[in-house]
């Protein structure tokens, strides 16, 4: 059990009423206790609570799952015939109310209740996903570590890039580039689009055949020890038009405007204004049809994204992508996408791939 | 809108004393209306309920996802900017109890308690399952088609073994023999096992080499037009020992004993049992480590299996694997596994694929 982020966690808690919970999805129950498991339709949970001050947490696995030994103070197991829950009732304080997990199944819920477990239910995920959110200094430096294997495998992939190769060719390697890199998976499905493609920000990786001239964007990333990776490169493979070059460098622009406003303070949403201004002003803004980014960490997309809706402060710690794009129907497709993390008075970027133009030798 | 399907539902649902529900199972949505879309964190239900005496349907879509138009009587779509649940709350009657799915998430089912949408809300689930769990006519059609695909391909991966191969080089094939014969995909993820590998159930296909005389066991299943198969068949490769084959006619008796005890009325413990004790009387018993069988659709796994502790009876137009198997570590694995829908006065297995000893070329 990581104290530090247990206790971050029920200080959330309280600020919303509640002084237990149970967390149930696996990646923050790794995220506190160093243990990983996929429990599919089995139960598994861990319980955070306080009696007289003192964290209680008590963590309840089915004995198929790898032995959880030593991830929490109390450790209550049992088999595919047993029912988990009244031992979950036995931890629980039923005079007080219990938060849950956003994504708990009402398989577990609705008994959960019917038992008078607690005194009521309440979402508890702002509690967790707000301290997953503020990374530590040993969770920036994986984001670090990550970030840097996708660094150099966006130069691996701008090699990959000729004349006849095809978008799933080049995205079918991408994952064993990754792992001699050092990281164990992709953090996502990897957009690579050629030409027109790209004006489709989700274009899956097909069999378009890269054609003489055609511009290439790359969204990827990688996980390295369970911690995420993402970004999107857009290269030439001719000298660009003076309207590809308008509508890479306003893209530019945005992105560098944006990341330069990050410090502790402001709101998410002023960083999305700040670079879609930007590609308004320059006349695309119909053409940046999605938010600007979205926080990353244990998963690639976190709750708290980067938007014109969401009016909270960023705060040191956190970790995000800054990723405006310009999409002509037909035409082009132009995105560039860093991760920021937030520092006491600023940002530091973790991906430091060129943003300059860049035309590959593509022959 | 499947109008029998969806008044099973409602009887269904009548039988645990519910007048409504919403059903939030993709793929039951699909059994239910032919529409099919994966909402990941999006919110995406269809609400089923009775209003003198007649079915009121109306589906829930977010306006990202493909147009649902005929789906439902009624379809209701929203934003990502706009709250569905007060939509969804105006459907329902709030004066009577709720169903709601095994898997709702809370982040819905918490909101919806919160505001007094329904009285009480109870896991629907055993009305939707249920309903899926008898085949009509049309469905057990896919089911053959499904399963006549997975004969032909069973033949195939018998072609393939030869010494020097590996469980992966095989299994990485299979998927494009799959769509050759007009699958879309497969319906799990294939075992393919050489040797003693074989005595592992769940034994995932790597770089293993096929040694010459080893038996090799192919666990695979595909789905066509959504629907599943599901088989198992256990090969040699030389002539088979005096052990080998006892075990393999252990197996296959079992297997048989099974089969022929199915039909209406016949509880699934008691197939169970049937095929434990044909293996138990053989002095395999301890090295029979699972289930007999599972039921199937249109997801490989579906609720009530064939298990020791599953006292209901099997009714006409379910469908479900016989799979008894034994597993020595280190010495022999060996399953044999057919898919059967229950009829009027007995079943009809759906696997043709011969279950006499089989051996290989392998050269």
């Amino acid at each position: 059990m990581n104290q530090a982020r247990a206790e971050r966690v029920l200080a959330n808690l309280r600020k919303i009423g509640l002084g237990q919970a149970i967390v149930s999805d696996p990646m923050s129950i790794w995220y506190l206790t160093g243990y990983y498991t996929e429990p599919y339709e089995r139960f598994f949970a861990l319980y955070l609570g306080e009696r007289d001050g003192k964290l209680v947490d008590v963590m309840f696995c089915n004995r198929l799952f790898p032995d959880a030994t030593g991830a929490a103070s109390k450790i209550v197991t049992f088999d595919d015939t047993d029912d988990p829950l009244p031992l979950l009732a036995q931890a629980i304080d039923s005079t007080q109310p219990l938060g849950v997990d956003k994504n708990l199944a009402a398989r577990w819920l609705v008994p959960l209740m019917d038992m008078g477990a607690a005194k009521a239910v309440a979402l508890a995920s702002p509690a967790v996903d707000g301290a997953r959110s503020i990374k530590d200094a040993a969770e920036q430096e994986l984001m670090r570590a990550a970030s840097n294997i996708n660094d150099q495998a966006m130069a691996w992939l701008a090699e990959q890039v000729h004349v006849g190769v095809t978008e799933e060719s080049i995205a079918s390697r991408l994952l064993g580039e990754y792992r001699s890199l050092g990281a164990e998976d992709h953090s996502f499905t990897p957009i690579v689009s050629f030409g027109a493609n790209a004006a489709d920000p989700h274009h899956g990786p097909d069999g378009t055949i890269l054609a003489p001239g055609q511009m290439v964007l790359f969204d990827v990333g990688c996980k390295r020890q369970a911690y995420c990776s993402d970004m999107t490169r857009t290269f030439f493979t001719a000298a660009p038009t003076a309207h590809q070059l308008e509508v890479y460098d306003t893209v530019r622009r945005a992105n560098e405007a944006a990341e330069a406003k990050i410090r502790p303070g402001v709101e998410f949403a002023e960083l999305d204004l700040t670079a879609r201004k930007v590609i308004e002003d320059a006349g695309y803004g119909k053409y940046f049809t999605h938010r600007l980014g979205h926080q990353i960490g244990l998963t690639d997309h976190e709750p708290g994204d980067v938007s014109s809706t969401h009016h909270e402060p960023v705060q040191p710690g956190m970790c995000f992508s800054i990723e405006p794009g310009i999409y002509i129907p037909g035409d082009i497709g132009v995105r560039i996408e860093d991760l920021a993390i937030v520092t006491e008075d600023g940002a530091e970027i973790l991906n430091h791939f060129t943003h300059e133009p860049t035309v590959l030798t593509a022959d």
